[in-house]
């Protein structure tokens, strides 16, 4: 993935937005600014707005349209890092390398830049250029990032797992394992395409087509982040590793194994190139099959 | 106000709207729900939307359009409370005469619940009825509650004033007293009359005149609140008193005594009551009178 000049473009338009985005005046408190950039610009893969990005432009759309609600995927997903590793959730000192924004800003600064970057995801949603965007992406963003999406998949992963990772019978946990990850990280990443194709104005079997790709990477991409906290570097990933068997979690190598957690994990990543027929070749399009196969031999 | 049937009805409203909102399917996690149901329904008195919808009907619209932002209000004024109360803000341990979230669901809990909340009120804005509402609804919300509004106060509330509560001047102390109160309640107070405007299709002198009246009443309210942490009664309030003076907080009564607090109050209060000049008389601005001049007897 980083040897695409596509990706790294677009890479550099999203951290620039970001950083303008987040650079409050002087009436925000300094404290609050500070923490809210110390976890959106130092670091992270972007995966999610490039997403966004490049969908709009494989769907014959342009970056213009796309960059508020992509961003805004940026900053909801770093407000749920922030919020996931406070001590009463997962824990985490470590994050991309550095001390998490609560062992850096302490907790109370941490939840407030957590709840300030979700509300401001909304707000840079509501200055996309096109006015008649602005309400369907609301819409998107919040279904995605809510009770049935995100916030959904992570009360089951941090509260609601325990009940069933012990006793309860094989095919029960992998259907939760499967609905936790389709809400705690799928939704998101399914958004991110979605989000896409609504700033292009797709029609609806392409938009369909973006969603079927969205929740097919977004297992993927789950599958190896797993796999990735028992076999991966903690140095490269700039986490910690392990902390899912530490915690009892459920989780696919544990599972199924990691031979066949990898197989499941390709398949899915064919499953999402496949989808991805109905658009036209394109560099976008490239881009994003790139990621796609990345997925299966990333290290980070 | 606890006389009037109008404002009665208003409130039947909203509350019947806030059960329906939060009845979430089995898909979301039963105690997720239960979490947001028992900070959100068990209590409040729904202030903000009831101004919401008493400003659409003053200035001419209907509840209808209004209630989606009313509801998405109370949401985010629940999510506040929820989040400021825990261990790591302000360590309440009762709220609306009973145990908060925190202690009644675990701190895991309650941080997901108030995400939820505060993501789920974009998600009620984004159903509104008129298409056309939903993203300056979205714009407002966002502003208020953002980090120039609701959190930019909470985070000068929670850590920025230490640095001025000491030996500051007198002046200083004040326009940052102020300036907090401004963003920490009075934000999405004047939200909620600028959205009632926006409800009603408001022209921009009406809605000059509710952002007026909404500013002034918000300083009115938090004057208020600071004397009852000081002269209230701990069981009407349904939380803890004494609580800003233990915490060396900066306070109107600390500043300025009793009476003159008092006095700042009633002045605030006839302030957003001529405001309202421009509107012509109706059940709904009779309404708004009297809550207004309720701040300044209120026992909660």
């Amino acid at each position: 993935m980083e040897s695409s000049h596509y990706l790294e473009t677009l890479r550099a338009v999203i951290n620039a937005q970001l950083d303008r985005l987040s650079d409050y005046p002087a009436a925000v408190p300094p404290r609050l600014k500070e923490a809210v950039r110390y976890s959106l610009l130092l670091g992270g893969k972007r995966l999610r707005p490039i997403l966004t990005l490049a969908s709009a432009e494989m769907a014959g759309g342009n970056r213009a349209e796309a960059i508020p609600a992509a961003c805004a995927l940026e900053m909801i997903h770093t407000y749920s890092l922030i919020h996931d590793d406070l001590p009463a959730m997962d824990n985490d000192d470590l994050r991309r390398g550095k001390p998490t924004c609560h062992v850096r800003f302490g907790e109370a600064t941490a939840i407030l830049a957590g709840d300030a970057l979700l509300t401001e995801a909304f707000a840079a949603v509501a200055r996309t250029t096109d006015a008649s965007l602005r309400a369907p992406m609301t819409a998107v963003l919040a279904e995605a990032a809510g009770v049935f999406g995100m916030i959904g998949g992570q009360t089951d992963d941090v509260i609601g797992e325990k009940n069933l990772s012990g006793g309860s019978a094989f095919e029960d946990r992998l259907t939760l394992l499967r609905s936790i990850h389709r809400r705690k990280t799928g939704a998101l990443i399914t958004a991110a395409f979605r989000l896409g194709g609504l700033a292009a104005s797709a029609g609806e079997e392409q938009l369909l087509a973006l969603e079927t790709c969205g929740e097919a990477f977004g297992l993927a991409f789950q599958i190896t982040d797993d796999l990735l906290d028992v076999t991966g570097n903690e140095k490269l990933l700039g986490k910690r590793v392990g902390k899912d068997a530490a915690l009892g979690k459920l989780t696919f190598p544990g599972l199924l194994g990691i031979d066949e957690s990898r197989a499941e994990a390709a398949r899915q990543v064919e499953a999402g190139r496949r989808a991805l027929d109905v658009f036209a070749d394109s560099p976008a399009k490239s881009a994003v099959v790139e990621i796609l196969e990345s997925t299966l031999t990333r290290k980070k």
